[in-house]
């Protein structure tokens, strides 16, 4: 090195402890920094950081790099992640949260909808009941990782206030259907509550209020149609059950001689706002309609094979560029609210259908779960990857447990290993709302204790012949 | 009340100061009482006890009951079980422990068994690794209430200072195919270190040694009919995959013209030694043989399906009075060794393939994973039921997990809603080996670092080519 060179670097070395208050006060601002874990992104290229870090501020992804990006960054709060797997927040696409209070009632029971389910909300389900189930659900869900989920129930005000207070994002639908509900005397009065209920709530940051006509089978023609023009003007979700049940499709060819795809689309509902639960038994053709109306889907692996009914073509519908999703369905359809827990029975089932191992690689399973869901929903532009400018929905697995080492493939892990409860630490919106398995924003005791006082009165009415 | 009848009280009462004594050391000493939890007994009246007592002296079950006989003993320990469920330890009826070091390795891709497992286990299996995978599997197992695995691997060894040093209960069986295995150079060497490992062992209280000759089409007919011989010379367990691959069946169809379980009859092996794993391709004939044959089932729906393979008719067998029992697989088939994450599979996939949701309830599933599990190993007598005279392993679950909240009917809790890690303590023979989510026999830290460390040098080698 010449000379001229050395004394320039040793100019620049005892400027160094100028610069470095400098440094230190040029660190950005900040709300919280998630470093040292193994980030999926879930972005375009599926990148993986070793040892990546996400920074987030004013409830919102700033930054998402390698762990030294952190030092750049001055936050209220840190958490190190190190060794744990770091994605975006899993999207539920399809439940009915509130029914976690009816959760293992009436299973494997035949017509368990008209014999259980309908005779079960009328008679039991109110306010408080629609309170506590929703904000026990939205814990379940917290806890094994869910940060946003679309919902269809009654009393919507209330699931509003639960969810409100856990810290979870949400699409709350006011259910309409053709007989008395519980939050409505008169058949299609849910349209009538749905209303108010959007016009309350509309522009909230977390909760997005929907409609949600029942299904093809439980509306007439008319009210759909009145759904699909009221919707439009709102410009709000429409949250549906579609495709799902034998008696529907026979009602439906037999009625209208037409496919329920075939049916939402003539009633003016098949379009960008519906988000279409199930979808088991389509066509191509119908495949093809939910492709070019660009409406969601909601996949329910799990319910839909419990109950029997089979196995949605949900991975071709994917492939084909249809919106899809996966969800829970309510604890009385698949008991849990565990979207992970969905991941292996979609991988497998779809390699069981076609007979093919090597379908449904777990990459591709673990982006219906984030990206998938956030497009079901039509928030991509907001959801379901780790990137800068998204919502920060950030969830945190566990380094340490037993079943989630080795880990050569995060991925796989996921989708064939991991355990809900091997979600450590949730963040919604840029709020921890659990963090080490301790949920922040509510009293877990007292909920669990409502529900448990909720399932002495639900069992007494089923003893005294409610069911 | 006449003043004979107050007098005789009133001395009756001050008498009572004397007798208390007297009762106290009247109490029958116990090593054990497990009280206050739901208890599943699973015996023959498959009775439930709202809040139970089980009692455990000298490794076994001296006294099932209501709360109140637990003040009958005096026990060293009591864990009150409050609110949680107690049930029997689960069986896991078919695993490769050690693989747990493989875990996540080669999902996805075709003819993974020769592309994948046969490879990496020539080149790395060893004595080290089979000690911590055998480890690391059974600290998973027991973590998931699983109390018994039938296990077939290699090094039987190192297998058998793990499996004794976490105190799990456990078939080990000596892996023996036609090619040169990781501890056996010549093909078919497995049978003489098999042989050897039984001389050993034989007659442990734990643990049984036994034969596994692989698989229908990995050994030959002569060779099968020894291992017949000296199986019924020994009077030992022999584990074997049969009825699970496509290529087995045509390879015995073109060599035999046989099913596998009528070639298994030919060569002498189907009999009450057996325990076939899979039984995925059996015919109505085949199921007549097994059931005749008195041979045990491992029915593994989670690595059948995940690996595209199918459905065994196991319950239709079950139906017939075969001995079926669960089973995981290894984890580079199923991923974990979560028996309890089998029930759920088990039921949706029996209901699917019959499109009848009616079908498989859920006691009868859990039956499956225990009481089954038990007649699969032909270990009835002793093991899958709470009964006094029975082995004293029996687990207890959470009673505060949400996914719990609430349980009106704790069969279909444990198999649609509980997850493995809402299993706090798990007792074998008699022994604590798990309280409180903290396994008390090994130190859990080290055993997950040895298989890290192992995870780094099995990704060198598949970085290097070993594949």
């Amino acid at each position: 090195m010449k000379l001229p060179a050395r004394l320039l670097l040793r100019a620049l070395r005892s400027l160094s402890w100028l610069v470095f208050p400098t440094l230190l006060s040029a660190q950005t601002p900040a709300d919280l920094i998630v470093t040292n874990g193994l980030v999926l992104t879930m972005n375009d290229r599926r990148e993986v950081l070793e040892a990546g870090t996400v920074v987030v501020k004013d409830a919102r992804i700033v930054a998402v790099g390698p762990r030294e990006i952190a030092s750049r960054y001055a936050a209220a709060k840190t958490i190190d992640a190190r060794g744990g797997i770091v994605m975006p927040g899993m999207i539920n696409t399809h439940t009915h949260a509130a029914m976690t209070v009816f959760r293992s009632l009436g299973d494997d029971v035949p017509d368990r909808l008209r014999r259980y389910i309908f005779p079960l909300e009328k008679n039991l389900v109110d306010r408080e009941l629609v309170y506590w189930g929703t904000l026990h659900g939205a814990m379940e869900m917290i806890e094994g990782g869910t940060t946003t989920f679309a919902n269809m129930y009654y009393f919507d005000e209330e699931a509003f206030r639960a969810v409100k207070q856990i810290g979870s994002r949400a699409i709350l639908g006011a259910t309409i259907v053709n007989f008395p509900a519980p939050d409505a005397p008169e058949p299609y009065g849910g349209l009538a509550n749905g209303k108010k209920f959007i016009a309350a709530h509309r522009g909230d940051p977390l909760i997005t209020p929907a409609l949600a006509p029942h299904a093809p089978y439980t509306l007439d023609a008319a009210h759909l149609r009145e759904i699909a023009r009221d919707a439009a003007a709102l410009d709000v979700p429409v949250l549906m059950h579609v495709a799902e049940m034998t008696e529907e499709m026979e009602l439906l060819r037999k009625e209208h001689n037409q496919t329920p795809i075939e049916f939402l689309d003539a009633v003016g509902l098949l379009n960008r706002r519906l988000i279409a639960a199930h979808c088991i038994f389509v066509t191509d053709s119908d495949i093809a309609l939910l492709k070019q109306s660009d409406a969601g889907v909601a996949h329910n692996m799990v319910a839909n094979i419990k109950s029997a009914k089979g196995v949605s073509p949900a991975l071709k519908m994917a492939a084909q560029g249809v919106r899809v999703g996966l969800g829970t369905d309510g604890p009385m359809s698949g008991n849990t609210l565990d979207v992970l827990g969905q991941l292996g029975y979609v991988a497998k089932l779809h390699k069981l259908t076609a007979r093919n191992r090597t379908l449904a690689p777990s990459v591709d399973i673990v982006e219906l779960a984030t990206r998938g869901g956030a497009r079901a929903l039509h928030r991509e532009a907001d959801l379901g990857s780790l990137e800068p400018g998204k919502l920060a929905d950030v969830i945190v697995f566990d380094a340490d447990a037993t079943n989630l080492i080795p880990n050569y493939d995060p991925y796989a892990t996921l989708v064939y290993a991991a355990s809900p409860k091997d979600v450590r630490t949730t963040i919604i919106h840029g709020r921890v709302v659990m963090e080490d398995r301790k949920l922040t924003t509510i009293d877990a005791t007292e909920v669990k204790a409502r529900v448990r006082a909720l399932q002495k009165k639900i069992s007494a009415a089923v003893a005294a012949g409610v069911k």
